[in-house]
């Protein structure tokens, strides 16, 4: 019997009525005459409940204590998805992460699975049960305590079971349609993307997009497991993410979406002397503080005063302690000062196509100036190219970019297009 | 080290500024030396709010999803104390069920528990961590099912941690100072209990008395193991339930007690053949409907007819069942008809003294015709006299019977009285 592993986040679980909803599409998946595996997240605002009573007690929560706090929100709503089965006449266990065989690191609040051990769901599976499992937990294989995935934990949960369980697909619900050619919000004109390859998704994942997490598309990359991400409150197809072409689908578009981000900041380290080791210094000293760096631009000291700039993005999150590390290092380092701009935005094209198809990079830099937009930064990988622009000009720009790469749904077809290098 | 075990109620840990001061105890009992392990329970009314989400998603959850989401409720409360605790600089570490090694039955909901293999727990202990381990549930020996224990689970799981870990005793803190001679709201001139046997506050618990379950007293006494019932609110000695004398405890006095209880209900069967067999068939068919009856009432068959009637107490909430169950047996035993009454109240005077000097039970019925109050039932055991009233008069039989035998505060001691045969 083939295996469908469904995972459900938290809107789709947020109350009794979506669950019973919830449950009614697994029967459905199970009455089809597949063996189901469902994994689902803590109810709607659930974990932020939990963390605001932790606040309450401690301000520093000690992370073991925390995992096991978190971990509750996650058993409520697997449990209750159970009993609505029930109600439908299935049978339905559910398992904690634990239970499940996700084993993983004792890095609290952020582990990484180490292996899946599924022995109990396969039981429950074979049994012709429907095994509803705790979405973004695990159990460490070194101290049995137990730990959170951190953030896209679910559905990495979700593509690590369809892994272990030789699943033929991982559904990942959620409350829209799938991934677009950008968030309609944006860009109202955009399209459902059919489907995306692994290296796309985790293009888009990287730039912004919050459908799927980095995680869960890198280990569905690794294990060759396809994603079906697709709306609990439709039936529509949503979009696959897989290099296998599926069902009638023709040859790719060249670009796939355009991506954008609000969440990164920019530090500008102003008079670095132009010396060997200098930007080792300043990276490393980035890395020790445990910061992970997006962009990084050096611009080619032209002046006599042998002293460069050097750009870099990070997360608004990381700023303060980016700036502080920086500053220790100043005596040191002697650069003259150091800019922290938090009002920046970042525009990303993503296209596997791009690389048998030069030009691009052109295009959107027309596109963007015929949009009266500056670009600040850019940065290019084979199947992407990302521009830092004003923070209020980016909505502006994914729409200008969105249009000049014939993304538009009233447009049909991408365009195919000719140009010089990029 | 001495091995301490605390238990905090639902009320004690009902907010986080009740958790902080909860913490704040625990790492007292921690710096005067002692190892400490402390059972929780969940958080104010949060198991109602389960049980109240479990009822919006279907009317019949199955036992082991309803396990599941129910101790999703101490898990909450056991992450939240330890972290309070970490926050006052001292190393905690929470346990579930099933960590703590409290394994049980498969009976889901009051599952019992088998045996305690809290390896985990002692490994902490040792570390000179303080353990917090998540009361009323465990876990499945045959199924590794997460359990529940039901009524009374976290008193229990704390007991039976306290006799596995050899403690010096387990301390059951709650809302009021300790076990007193009668409800203080009822009788305000009741007084708190020093110390009581485990057979007298057995005697209590089954009687009404709600302040520590049956099955927790039970397992105390299999185990030797004393409990210090106290309140989480104040430093004041409370009352201890053990059979060895504690610090400069006097001879006990002859009455322990005064308990009430307004959760029964009286079936009367009128008109029973007066054959042998009969009074068989109906608690055959009582039991079968799996309902604890209590007391139990034959008239002698003194009429001309040859009829008889039964009466027996049951809790209210089996009323419908047993009703139905006695209805399908009506043709078959013969009996006129079935009377059910809700407006019953009972009362127990309850002291091991009275085994030594009689005439207690004249003394009670004595002072319940002064008072006026007029006797339905009459059960007793060694060291209990129980009487069955209206509903409506229970609250003044308390009171009389609490004064009539010297129970009031201001009385000083219990008196000592002559009398014969009771």
């Amino acid at each position: 019997m083939s295996v469908v592993v469904q995972k459900y986040g938290g809107s789709s679980v947020a109350d009794a009525e979506s669950i019973k909803r919830v449950a009614r599409r697994i029967v459905e998946t199970r009455r089809a005459g597949h063996a189901v595996c469902v994994v689902v997240s803590a109810m709607g605002d659930t974990t932020d409940g939990l963390l605001d009573l932790a606040k309450q007690v401690t301000p520093l929560p000690p992370g073991r204590e925390l995992d096991m706090l978190l971990t509750a929100g996650e058993r409520i709503s697997m449990a209750l998805v159970a009993m609505a089965i029930a109600n439908l006449g299935h049978e339905a266990r559910s398992f904690t992460g634990s239970q499940a065989g996700v084993i993983t690191d004792a890095v609290h609040g952020r582990a990484r699975i180490i292996d899946v051990t599924p022995g109990r769901i396969q039981t429950a599976l074979d049994a012709g049960h429907i095994a509803i499992v705790a979405g973004f937990q695990g159990v460490s294989l070194d101290t049995k305590d137990i730990t959170t995935l951190g953030r896209g934990g679910s559905d990495t949960t979700a593509v690590a079971l369809a892994a272990a369980l030789d699943a033929d697909v991982c559904e990942i619900y959620t409350d829209v349609d799938g991934v677009f050619t950008a968030d309609p919000r944006i860009v109202p004109a955009a399209r459902k993307i059919t489907q995306l390859s692994n290296e796309e998704m985790l293009e888009m994942a990287a730039c912004g997009a919050k459908i799927l997490h980095l995680r869960c598309v890198e280990y569905a990359r690794r294990f060759d497991m396809p994603i079906h991400v697709r709306s609990s409150f439709s039936a529509h197809e949503g979009t696959w993410v897989t290099d296998k072409p599926q069902g009638d689908s023709v040859e790719a578009p060249i670009i796939a979406g355009v991506a954008h981000d609000r969440t990164e900041a920019k530090i500008t380290i102003v008079g670095v002397p132009d010396r060997a080791g200098m930007a080792a210094e300043i990276f490393k000293a980035v890395a020790l503080a445990e910061i992970n760096i997006d962009m990084i631009v050096q611009n080619i000291s032209v002046s006599e005063t042998g002293l460069t700039d050097i750009s870099f993005t990070l997360p608004k999150t990381d700023g303060q302690t980016g700036v502080q590390a920086l500053g220790r290092i100043q005596g040191k380092v002697g650069f003259a000062t150091i800019l922290y701009d938090d009002h920046i935005g970042k525009l990303s094209l993503i296209g596997a196509g791009m690389r048998s198809h030069p030009g691009v990079s052109a295009r959107l830099f027309q596109a963007l100036a015929d949009a009266g937009i500056n670009i600040e930064m850019i940065s290019t990988s084979e199947i992407r190219v990302s521009v830092v622009t004003r923070d209020d000009q980016l909505d502006d720009a994914v729409r200008a970019v969105h249009t000049a790469f014939g993304l538009d749904s009233s447009d049909g077809e991408a365009v195919v297009y000719g140009g010089s290098g990029r």
